[in-house]
């Protein structure tokens, strides 16, 4: 026989349910069962005089016992779960659980170290579905628009972009360095004139850093569009996917995020609004009192990043900020800068937070190499340099972090969003 | 101006078209240059006399360097690509190409230098969309069946399986390992009650093989589902999976990887044969005198492998072939058994190359346990099997390669189909 979700399950037929033991109450002459599958809960009720057979299973069962159910699906007026309940003809307990070592109430480390009993909550079913329409969301997004997807190495010959925060592997008879990010290689594709490209994958960061927001392995989805205009293309890409995507997230789920989390949902508007970042230090200070520490200028601070929250509320009643005309000191040596030597890129602030860091990228080989050189990475992106020796389109690009956009979508710690965390104390299981 | 791509180019209209210069004639008075995009070729013609402004950028022009040209779109029946050509009024060289250092005929490990060079042919460029589509063909008929998407970390603390042929990282003052498979991952998922999942991403094996099937890292595609009846459910779906990928790959490009590879894709008629191994066995001897090696019984070997395709063209007409029953010897310990022993599982050959390994697998802590210490492994697998402690529905998997699968596709080896290939001596570019 089929299973049935329990969300499907209707009275006046008979159906297989197969789900966790949620409740169970077992008395003399009838025993209730509670019964979780991913869809919803449903009550089971046996008349214990009427099934002597079913006496050895309920025996074995206990909270969060896996049980499967074939019965008799009949309304029942006083049973609060949707007033309808399951009479069975079959049960059969498929796998019995002990007693568990965790509570709701647990602290996070411990419920880490038993993630997959935390998982099976409602709210963190409902988050694992919401990560799944919006990195679904976000690929449909780029191919409607005929980019192509790229799968590429995460073992890498040499320190990729800095040097410092790499995991190192061993490699056979030599070593290996774990990629920070499909950066280079996404710029690669563009040299191979795949014109449009995303990659969904793990990146490594060798952080000692115990906040919030930070895991030494993560999910980034990256992309490169060659041929763009400027780093405004970009920008206007970026706002249309993460409005494409919170309106799906909002049509689908708005209603259980809202139920569960006590959160809306907010669709943007288009277009984002945008800044730069030396009138934005202005309005912060004349806001706030915001005074920038002298060597923090031409970046944007944390504390200032914080303050965004507010101010792009305030001004332009709005929860992204983009900001632009950062200082080329403060940023990556492959951003192509105008002729005043200012930076083509953009950060951009939701809430608060930054998600993303787009530019367009020096693609002339000669000025590429001469930003590295400035910043003395020459030697180390020797092998990234060769990619544009032999004709490369103009491009650019951006990458966001699925877990970062979780956090933001359900206001939690990077270390509750995560199928499974990892830190540098954080390996298990 | 917008750009215009090459196939969307239409005379009687003036456009903006980008690409990189596939062939370059530069006479006294007349220039011709072919461009090409990502979607077609294009000749540009330059009357130079009438453009003396343009003189110094066509002097820049060398093969494969990048050029934007503006201009006007006209019939001309001498041109042999499509009957037309674009005169600009504005041409500009974005990025000059040195000298290529390889031809269309260098040896593959000299094309893998410089990938991406190799990258930009037609047939290559074909490839990639095509394993564009193939992975979102199998991710969308999963979602459609309401499967979550997860990502299951890379770094781990215990070598995973069976500890041979796994990559060590220095993980702070530790050891981490780079997981083979997201195999115990995604069984988490069932305990936690996802119900049915996915994950597409990197594994890692660290195997000195030197075949044209393996490589060090390579793109997976796993799924796990709770409340199978069987593996013969897992059977059922991948069939149908493979299908609509195939029939999706076949209907958007069947007539392109026919043009360039001269390759006919087929679609495979549903339900796919299966066959117990041991009559496999006796079929390979009846048909062609194979006789397998003792110490194999029980497995599939390589040169039976093989024989599977020639087999099951022959008996049924197909290219895909389940094998079943295999000895419990040859299978992980975590397969699920019946009662005489026997794995619950399959192989799956796609004409004479195993592409998956599916299985129940065993659910219950106790056998599951045991079956772990009958291989020696329970010490090493001591983490997973606490995700079977507390309940775990009964469930199963499999995983396909997406590169195997489109090394199948267009009958290549690995080292071609990977946008970049890692071997034991190969980790550049």
């Amino acid at each position: 026989m089929e299973r049935t979700l329990i969300k499907n399950v209707k009275p006046g037929t008979v159906c297989k349910i197969q789900g966790f033991v949620e409740n169970f109450r077992n008395k003399r002459t009838m025993a209730f069962l509670v019964l979780r599958d991913l869809t919803g809960k449903m009550q089971v009720t046996i008349a214990k005089e009427e099934h002597p057979e079913m006496a050895e299973e309920l025996d074995k069962i206990t909270l969060e016992s896996v049980v499967t159910v074939v019965g008799e699906v009949v309304a029942n007026e006083y049973v609060k779960l949707n007033g309808i309940e399951v009479l069975p003809n079959e049960l059969k307990v498929e796998s019995v659980a002990e007693a568990l070592p965790i509570q709701d109430d647990a602290a996070i480390d411990l419920k880490m170290d038993y993630r997959w009993l935390d998982l099976r909550s409602e709210k963190n079913q409902l988050m694992f579905k919401v990560q799944t329409l919006a990195m679904q969301s976000l690929r449909n997004f780029l191919i409607e628009k005929d980019f192509l997807e790229i799968h590429s190495p995460k073992l890498i010959s040499t320190a990729s972009e800095s040097g410092s925060d790499v995991f190192e592997v061993k490699y056979f008879d030599t070593k290996a360095y774990l990629a920070q990010s499909p950066q280079f290689y996404k710029q690669m594709a563009m040299a191979s004139g795949f014109e449009r490209i995303f990659e969904c994958g793990p990146v490594f960061r060798a952080e000692k850093s115990h906040t919030n927001k930070h895991a030494t392995e993560f999910t980034g989805f990256d992309l490169e569009v060659s041929y763009i205009n400027s780093y405004k293309d970009l920008m206007d890409l970026e706002a249309e996917m993460l409005t494409y995507m919170l309106k799906n997230i909002k049509d689908k789920y708005g209603d259980e995020i809202l139920r569960l989390y006590d959160k809306e949902i907010v669709v943007p508007t288009l277009p984002f609004p945008t800044i730069k970042l030396a009138d934005l230090y202005e309005e912060l200070k004349t806001r706030y009192g915001y005074e920038i520490p002298a060597e923090e200028m031409g970046d944007l601070t944390t504390d200032a990043e914080r303050l965004c929250k507010k101010f792009a509320q305030e001004k332009y009643g709005h929860q992204f900020l983009f900001v632009t005309d950062y200082s080329a000191e403060k940023r990556a040596f492959y951003h192509m800068r105008d002729e005043a030597g200012v930076p083509l890129g953009y950060d951009l602030i939701w809430n608060g937070v930054e998600i993303t860091t787009g530019a367009q990228r020096e693609h002339r080989y000669e000025k590429l190499k001469a930003q590295a050189q400035e910043k003395g990475l020459d030697r180390d992106v020797k092998h990234y340099l060769e990619f544009f020796k032999y004709g490369c389109p103009p491009h650019g690009g951006f990458g966001v972090g699925l877990d970062r956009l979780t956090m933001m979508i359900f206001d939690l710690s990077i270390k509750e969003v995560m199928f499974l965390f990892r830190g540098p104390n954080r390996l298990n299981p």
